[in-house]
């Protein structure tokens, strides 16, 4: 891949779409070729996105999602599309030379994972085993030479950033994890449903699809993988709450003996020192959802609660930065070789 | 106390204490014979509260707290100010023959609880021993009689409801519980500060006050009077969302053998059959703190995680009404012989 | 119609309907017969307005509108249906002797104007000019004795009730009237749709359907029945504001010569001396949209920009209240002959 | 001034000053040399804007308003303090040698309008009339040389943008204009009030302010700069919405004869063809504030009702960036002599 990357967006239409190409347009080593949708194609990216209508991609015409020369215009493709669609749109781009990056839980499960918590049998099991999981705070290594990225989901992306760490330092006991997740409307997509209109969702706060989140599982292998050992159990409650932008998510665990909230502060500060993109709060202070909104940082906190033993880790992302977009930009910077912290923001936009 | 009873509200300028007059307003047996506050002590209650400006009530000015005839002027006392302030003033009160039912926090630990989780000695050790727990669902018989009541707090009106019938049914394994806690802006009152502008609390999901929340011992004790033995240890994590009524709780234990999400779910149904605030909700369907807004209902649902074994009990109540103001009436009600469902909506206000 | 009235609601599935139901199962004069819906026939009360579970009206099970023995089982019918329904549907039922209060836009104008404003030519012109305009404040006589009675909508309520005084008493000079409309979403009713999710909504604030709105020739025809001589001509931009109940609306006239913001303010505390549900603010203070929220009360103020001549009249109500259900019961209430106010809360629920 | 210019913020603990330094971060000829405030001095940066703390002015420490080398450090100062303070602030600046962008209203009116609308006799007449009334669109011209910039209010950004085209083009009939205004809660401040509190702001709409809010001499005066002829008089209601960022403002006035939607929108077109800041929606567009939020767009709209002749203009900024900070940094860019688009957002952040 040369200085310039020819980029393709598919799944342009979404809210992520959009991100990334709020994020892309501000890109000094990208040029966006292709931008591809199912019902928006044909439509002006202005049209589809009124919000980017005054920047250089306003009019770009979104295309179906199947073009045929797509192999031809774009060297690396970033897919933002429904759970389902890329595991099979993703193998023939691979095959033609491109690299990709998956937004959508495509190729994050092992292939058996995906008829009970997807609800589709894989259809590319072996690109799945090739897939790369792209957290580069923990796996950049891989990434960088990856043809195939999976994007982590917004939830597991502090999950793993805050407890992986902790367990590889023996700063938590083995054993189950309670993670209690809050996340604002836009992880919802644009998909109007009775939920999710403003009059149902002023004052509400609920958990949902619980305990069956396709985030479960995604949470207890990227554990694993960052070598927690054994890997603990997930069991995963996510909450709406009447916020647009914003994930917070609570670990409990169990510390281990001796851990303090000192000791725990200080191992995530020196497991992240020299991290663009990741704040660890000093102990006392608590982390907010608002303050990275916008922006390509998580924020980590962690609390031992001496009387009862509990090792409390809380995180924060902007679900649609750091928790998908943000995070697949940064994937690309690495993939492409341009510096990591190209065109992703650390400044929050707040208030 | 005779058919009509007459009722001082002290505190009557706060969030609380708005709502307790509210509720009172439409009471056919009370009359608020005092109004008590602080700096707003010489206002009308339509000068403090101008929702209430067009009710039979908004004539009223507000008294200093400390009347001297107030003895005279009330047979029951509801105290809706800040904590450590009834601790004081409700003693002499009971001494002059009135009977009180206090919202603040001041009479719901042991003694020895106060320094570390209120942060003052307590000055009335003998009538704490003699005060209620006012959660009438679990101790209807003992408030009927009662002269003091301690009225519970919002977090744990709702941890105990949905915990105790599991423990008392061996649901649940003895062990500590996890509850994570959500809260809307109502429940910070009205004293403005950095933290719960409007500007800075929109997109804003964050934890607070961990591990050191005055509600964690009241959880703790509360199950251990519902008879959970051995009485859980509580870890608590209250979080702070963009709303302003509405407390939603999430509760994680381990389930015991055999117990599923229909057993806990017929636990609960059975426990509470013919309750009128209380509403069980069948399995799968998911509570929602908007659907009690305004209403003295609160919300129980039961889930067991089979592939993890963790039980999650979710509960949502408005915290004015069922965690403050209606739970006081409720109280009010039992105490003086009227229906326990007088001036107490079931309806929600929705949307 | 004898004490107890049999009343029927048809459109129970809706935000108004919900609303209804939220009041009339408190009225003591009121026995709801039959509930009817379109798409929700079969299902009970609790399963469409889960936030009226724990009421009285719980396991009503909806019917189709159509019900052929409905004249046979109510006294009443209230009507909360989409615009263009009631027009038909509510001529058989009068003529088999009910009455009916309609709080769709179905009988508020005259015939001429429904192709233009409603998009439809009218079924039922002779109703139409037997139906009464139900706005209690300035037709009380009229609604008593009416068969059929169109409930005002939920703009034009404050409009007519802040501005019919001052033109009446000459305080305001007669020429076109600038009416800007804020409301919050529960005005778009339950129907999803891509600009009425949280997503798109939060932190946004919009014009709509402006020049098109069909409450502005309702405007100008209440001010004309109200007395208004020669009546204004009204230019209304509607708009939409992150909020879910509310209506605030900011009217701009001409004051007359010598009027003030005192003679203003004198002429509306005048006029709704003794009325319940009308609240005119003191010279000075601001109406608050939030203070009436869940309430049948109206809140009126009137300024004179002194530097410029402009004559300022806002008003806010809840629109699911006094701008449709709650007007509705107050219009039950004065042809059924009980007390004006039965089943209607003055107080706000707050904050 | 160089390539690299060395700029002060003063008031950099605030709101306004948060995003100044939120935008210059990203700039490449922009040196921040001084961080200026009152209470907050001492402080550093990451401490006052924690959404900032993983930027590249993270540990800068904020100085005392007063610093005596000021003038030796910079060459360029911002100021974004409460009004009244930078009027004696900016002229010994001016004096040593900077050029200066007051985002206060000290140096907007003449000086004769201050004490009326800022409660203050001004203390720099001469400086008063020497400073330039920085509207870029407008005024692109004076500003290039200014010594002295006073940086545009919120709502007269879009009031004046919106109309001034079509005063010029003879497209308004001379006469009073109406203009109402609705605003978020950002444009308050961080200082926390009894009014500003979430509690206090959910589903409240009000006015505020009427008629005496600073910004209407402001709107007639860059009116009567921009050419209106005659300019008209302002009557301007502004109103708090539940919002965080975003003013929009919708202009009542009266069409010229022969006037429509179409001319009006073509003239608005015309006058910003190529304006990288203004987007002119096409008839029958609706502007939002959401969609320009974080950015340094203005949206534009014009009706006209046919049915009364009303022509109705509405605009929406984001008071903190098109209404404030990018203003500022955009009146900046052509002091110093960067492309006029340096270091500001096209792209809104949404949703």
């Amino acid at each position: 891949m040369g200085d310039l990357a020819r980029v393709a967006v598919l799944g342009a239409s979404g809210y992520t779409g959009g991100e990334l190409l709020r994020l892309l347009a501000t890109h000094p080593g990208v040029r966006v070729t292709v931008l591809g949708a199912r019902q928006a194609a044909g439509r002006t990216l202005a049209e589809v996105h009124p919000h980017l209508a005054s920047g250089p991609l306003a009019g770009m015409r979104l295309e179906p999602l199947e073009a045929e020369d797509l192999p031809a215009r774009a060297d690396l493709v970033l897919l933002a599309l429904p759970h389902g669609v890329s595991a099979s749109l993703v193998p023939p781009l691979l095959e033609a030379g491109l690299r990709a990056v998956d937004l959508a839980g495509d190729f994050r499960l092992p292939a058996e994972a995906y008829p009970a918590w997807y609800g589709f049998e894989h259809p590319a099991p072996d690109w799945l085993e090739r897939a790369v999981y792209g957290l580069p705070e923990l796996f950049r290594d891989v990434v960088r030479g990856a043809r195939l990225v999976a994007n982590p989901g917004c939830y597991p992306t502090p999950v793993a950033l805050g407890l992986a760490p902790l367990y590889r330092e023996g700063l938590l006991e083995p054993g189950p994890v309670l993670v209690d997740g809050k996340t604002g409307l836009s992880g919802a997509g644009k998909e109007p449903t009775e939920t999710t209109i403003y009059a149902a969702t002023q004052d509400s706060v609920r958990p949902y699809r619980f305990p069956r989140h396709q985030h479960t599982p995604e949470m207890e292998r990227s554990l694993a993988l960052a070598g927690a050992e054994p890997a603990p159990s997930v069991t995963f409650v996510p909450h709406l709450v009447p916020a647009v932008r914003g994930v917070l998510i609570t670990c409990y665990a169990r510390a281990a003996a001796g851990a303090t909230t000192e000791t725990l502060t200080e191992a995530l500060a020196a497991a992240y020192a020299g991290e663009p993109f990741v704040r660890v709060l000093p102990a006392g202070a608590m982390v907010d959802s608002k303050r990275v909104r916008g922006s390509n940082v998580v924020e980590l906190q962690a609390v031992v609660d001496p009387r009862t033993g509990a090792a409390v880790v809380a995180g924060a992302v902007d679900n649609l930065v750091k928790g998908a977009a943000g995070q697949a930009v940064q994937n690309l910077n690495l993939m492409a070789g341009f510096d990591e912290t190209t065109a992703l923001p650390t400044a929050g936009v707040y208030p």
